[in-house]
């Protein structure tokens, strides 16, 4: 079996990933009364993490300025700028489709399309992600970000499984 | 208790209530092999539906011509143009929110906001919704009309349940 593409993001319920000032804030809301260890089972099948550069912005300034929360996988970071590499990071203007694809061929755990958007969107148009795993935060945000753009044709997906923590709706659907 | 405010309604797991069309023909997709009780379980807590004259339109000339659905409840129909009533349908031009707040303080069973989005959404951004009952269809649809459109300030929900049958996530949600 090769290596799953997987989309794992938070949205609002009306499908927001981030409010219009591009801000995930909102996610404090959430009060945690259960243990859950849902983000460890996922990522502990994950070496390898696709970005673009303005996520990536937003964990390395705001959501975690002294943690990169990746450093033991791969990042490849989208953007068109030139900017020196790491050792696990890469920054990368090659074509979001080529990439993934090329990695998929490669050996190694899981990928985990991390965000934004732009980042996400060419890959569900073109039926590249083997994975969705969501988790529906129980608010209304009202404006922002939206997780889905329009694409050319519907695709069928098959649901996994489903549970609940913490108000938390977390779904697993695949490729039919 | 009053008689619950609820929104009841199958959206695709990108938000889509309906095709670009306004058709809901691709809730065919889904194969039933898991008996499920879910409407019968809602309906009979219900006396009085409330929809929109266009999705009033598409249930008696397309969804269900031979046979109103909601013939043993009370329907109000949101439209513009004058009609006769009927014993049990009222047609009315009515603003949305009065017509709800006014129903609400009657007596009764729960009210039931069938559709469409333009009848639901004044209601979603006044959080006049007691209760979200939301059934996601495992499909990407890519276009179409959206259940939520943008809201003035965020509103926090509180997660009630959720289950899945068929492949479908039903999810309630209910004011915080």
């Amino acid at each position: 079996m090769s290596r799953k593409i997987i989309l794992y993001i938070s949205t609002s319920i009306d499908g927001y990933i981030a409010d219009k000032n591009g801000s995930v804030n909102w996610l404090n809301d959430i009060e945690i009364k259960e243990e859950d260890q849902s983000y460890e089972d996922f990522y502990k099948n994950i070496d390898t993490v696709v970005l673009g550069r303005k996520t990536y912005n937003q964990i390395i300034n705001e959501l975690a300025p002294n943690n990169y929360p990746y450093e033991d996988s791969i990042s490849y970071i989208m953007t068109n700028k030139t900017e020196a590499n790491t050792p696990n990071k890469i920054f990368t203007n090659e074509n979001i489709i080529d990439l993934i694809k090329r990695l998929k061929k490669g050996r190694g755990k899981d990928i985990w399309i991390v965000g934004g958007s732009s980042t996400i969107m060419p890959l569900i148009e073109k039926n590249m992600i083997d994975e969705y795993q969501l988790a529906i935060i129980p608010i209304l945000l009202g404006d922002g970000i939206s997780l889905f753009q329009k694409i050319s044709s519907k695709i069928n997906l098959k649901t996994q499984n489903s549970y609940m923590k913490n108000g938390i709706i977390f779904t697993t659907y695949t490729k039919n």
